[in-house]
């Protein structure tokens, strides 16, 4: 009777730390908690926000799932808090995929349609769902000692995934930082974890460079290096940034699907029978095929690679063009017999069943065009960031290509084309899922939360379309250097 | 494309004020209701949070509405906000009486049926909700118009109201300020107004120092004046505070329902028919009767100057106890044939119907003694905190009674039982519904609000209970100073 102090005071007093609050939601079982653990509990504090209280010690057992919301795949990472080490990792294809490969058709897709934004939601919540109930069985943990999330994602998945309507984004993008917003929970993104566990959202620096990146730019530590760098996202809508700590510059360039090999002849996604390596040994071709199986079709790094190495041979000439059969013939005689026409159109077969061309694996003068202009644009790009920081590209110490793509890219051929700059091949660096670690550090540290944050108002963006110097450099960047 | 802020940071920047934040709901619609209404927008702001956005220009359309959520009776004031005034204001019955007349009975009534807490809480949303109604219809307001409510309520009723158990109430009140407990919406009230309307919720200083004390303390500016003011709101749990700008002392005195006539024999509510008022003229009674039709029984007021009246003539000695019938007769003898015998117990007819003691209106010696027990406990209770803070009752300038009960309660007769310290009874005002007009001020102003969570701090809380000078000081006060 003497102590007049509420329960909640009580709970916060005993909390020596920040200026804690709480929710309604808590205010209404902390009295029930308390007694019946006879006021021998645990806090469990996100933030500065008391989410719930345990009856007993549960400081043990604490988890956050870190997420790459992406497109094509999503990745969950199961972390212990207790010690900041991985538990668990899954990851599978996003389930909005029959709504369209890609952002774009995502979006016509809500835009024909009313009931689509939410039908694309629902499946975002199921992948995530889905992903979060794998981890959790795997590494024996029970969803709701899941106390919190970090979400890294494109602005167009981050819109879907939380109800946003994503159609004015290349108006308005959903550019966001916790100061701004605040209040998003992990049941927001549809996840039955801890039901107050709050979902940490990465900001965004435009409709185009979105969350992924920025939690990319954190995991490398671009705008925190002495070193001049180049990020490079490769993907329909490819991402790249040009900084040191000193100052950032970051652009989107639209590329196109053909890194994804759509659009692409015999092009197919990196899965079993997918040729995803090229080499031209001996002067014939070696092909490394995903599954060890027969090839059936070409992936993006394949692509790449056979553009690369047929450039280097002299196939392809600076312009793109096949050389003709009769120069073909001279300078490479085993590679120019898989010089053949489809129709009126040149393709090099890269794996023959039977006899026909038509029906064998092949790359096709279109092909090129199309990867000419992918990479063009993204060469486009750098080459204007390069510009607008008043640097040259080789002074770049270091190419980093973010993403699955970028990991199974082969360096020589990424220079080859021209999709990176000439650089000794030792600097150009597959980073790997660096939005997914990315949101694997934001939930270890308040500190590099607060970075990614900041990451958005210290980088500036470049705007490609519009810009009077654009046409001239994409046409200086569509020839292969070789 | 050149801008690529997103709709939010567009919208918060044209705001140059506050750091502002939304939510996720506000978010959703952020888009949609920009470019349907060209941009041509108004913003609704309340604290720092933007909860809404709405076509045209709306600003010189924007409400509040305060609540005093009484035991009894709850009261709401339709606030515009572009000018200050009130627009509306009505009161009714709280809907939860089935549940009992008082805190203690409503309780009771969580801890014997589980369904009686959510019972409970739906009867506070229908009566705030029916309120809410009728003030809106009154002023041709919409209300989604209203951005912001104000409560100010005893613990009990505010723990009732937002779900939360008051059963652990004795050892843990719903002592919170608005730093800790955040996010409380109108719709927590169970209210259609705005969708996103938040709640100030006043912060109590004790289980039995509620939120709507502390809106009284802020209305009366209590703890802001030089004057050294003795505030007190009358009921079955009576809530005291003594002090100036210098120095406060606040507690409660478990007076019992004497002041409200529950368990006085003739007792009723304040309604038609109830005997409000008691002069004796001319050596006979008069009555205030309420409607001005024939008494049918006595309501608070009438008890205490019922029984003030005949201390004062002398028919009640300073013990409590009515005098012998042959020196009544000598003393006054028109009164005196009102003094019977009902049974064993004396009794003073008030208002006779016919001939009959039993079926009169009266007050019975048990009666006297009720309101004796009830106003010592008042007075004890002040008395402490007199001597707490080491002044003299004589140094007091200004007695407030606050509270439907203090409006009615004449001065005299509050001297003469010994209810409020003897003073000029120029001194003791009825100081009116102290609760609803803190609740209004605080929507006016965010100083004030801010003033409201700094008494709960600067204010001290003086228990009664196991005091070794209670028993003492209580015997002292029971006796009528006359």
């Amino acid at each position: 009777m003497e102590d007049q102090r509420s329960d909640l005071r009580r709970v916060l007093d005993a909390i020596d730390d920040l200026e804690l609050h709480a929710t309604l939601e808590v205010l209404r079982e902390l009295g029930k908690v308390l007694r019946a653990a006879h006021f021998d509990v645990t806090a469990v504090v996100c933030g500065e926000e008391l989410i719930g209280l345990e009856p007993g010690d549960t400081t043990a057992r604490r988890h956050a799932i870190a997420f790459d919301l992406g497109t094509t795949t999503v990745v969950a990472t199961l972390l212990d808090l207790d010690t900041g080490t991985p538990l668990a990792v899954r990851s599978m294809l996003n389930r909005q995929q029959p709504y369209g490969a890609d952002v774009i058709t995502r979006i016509s897709a809500t835009m024909m349609d009313e009931g689509a934004l939410g039908a694309l939601g629902e499946r975002a919540h199921e992948t995530l769902e889905e992903l979060t109930r794998e981890v959790c069985e795997e590494a024996g943990v029970e969803p709701r000692e899941v106390y919190e999330i970090a979400v890294a994602g494109n602005v167009t998945m981050m819109s879907l995934a939380l109800g946003i309507d994503p159609e004015p984004l290349s108006m308005a993008p959903f550019v966001v930082t916790s100061h701004e917003l605040t209040g998003v929970r992990a049941a927001d993104f549809g996840l039955a974890v801890h039901p107050r566990a709050p979902a940490f959202v990465f900001p965004s620096l435009g409709a185009y460079v979105g969350g992924d990146i920025i939690a990319g730019m954190l995991a490398t530590g671009l705008t925190r290096d002495r070193r001049l760098r180049l990020f490079i996202d490769v993907g329909t809508n490819s991402e790249i940034a040009l900084g040191s700590a000193e100052r950032t510059l970051a652009t989107a360039a639209p590329a196109g699907p053909a890194f994804e090999a759509a659009q692409i002849r015999c092009g197919m996604r990196a899965a079993d029978g997918a040729i995803e390596g090229v080499r031209i040994s001996d002067g014939e071709l070696v092909l490394d095929v995903i599954g060890e199986v027969e090839p059936v079709g070409i992936c993006g790094s394949g692509l790449v690679d056979c553009v690369a190495e047929l450039v280097h041979a002299g196939l392809l000439d600076h312009s793109g063009r096949f050389i003709p059969d009769e120069d073909a013939a001279t300078l490479a005689p085993l590679l120019a017999r898989r010089l053949v026409k489809i129709g009126e159109e040149r393709v090099f077969v890269m794996h023959w069943r039977g006899d026909d061309a038509a029906a064998s694996v092949y790359l096709s003068q279109r092909d090129v065009r199309e990867l000419q202009f992918a990479k063009a644009s993204i060469a486009t790009g750098w080459a204007i960031l390069v510009a607008e920081l008043g640097v040259q590209a080789s002074d770049i110490s270091q190419v980093l290509l973010a993403g699955s793509f970028g990991a199974y890219l082969t360096p020589i051929s990424a220079i080859r084309i021209g999709l990176v700059p000439r650089l000794p091949t030792t600097r150009i660096i597959a980073a790997g899922n660096v939005a997914g670690e990315g949101a694997k550090i934001a939930l270890l540290s308040l500190r590099e939360r607060a970075e990614a944050e900041s990451i958005v108002n210290e980088v500036e963006y470049v705007e490609l379309s519009g810009r009077q110097d654009f046409n001239d450099l994409f046409i200086d960047q569509l020839a292969f250097p070789g």
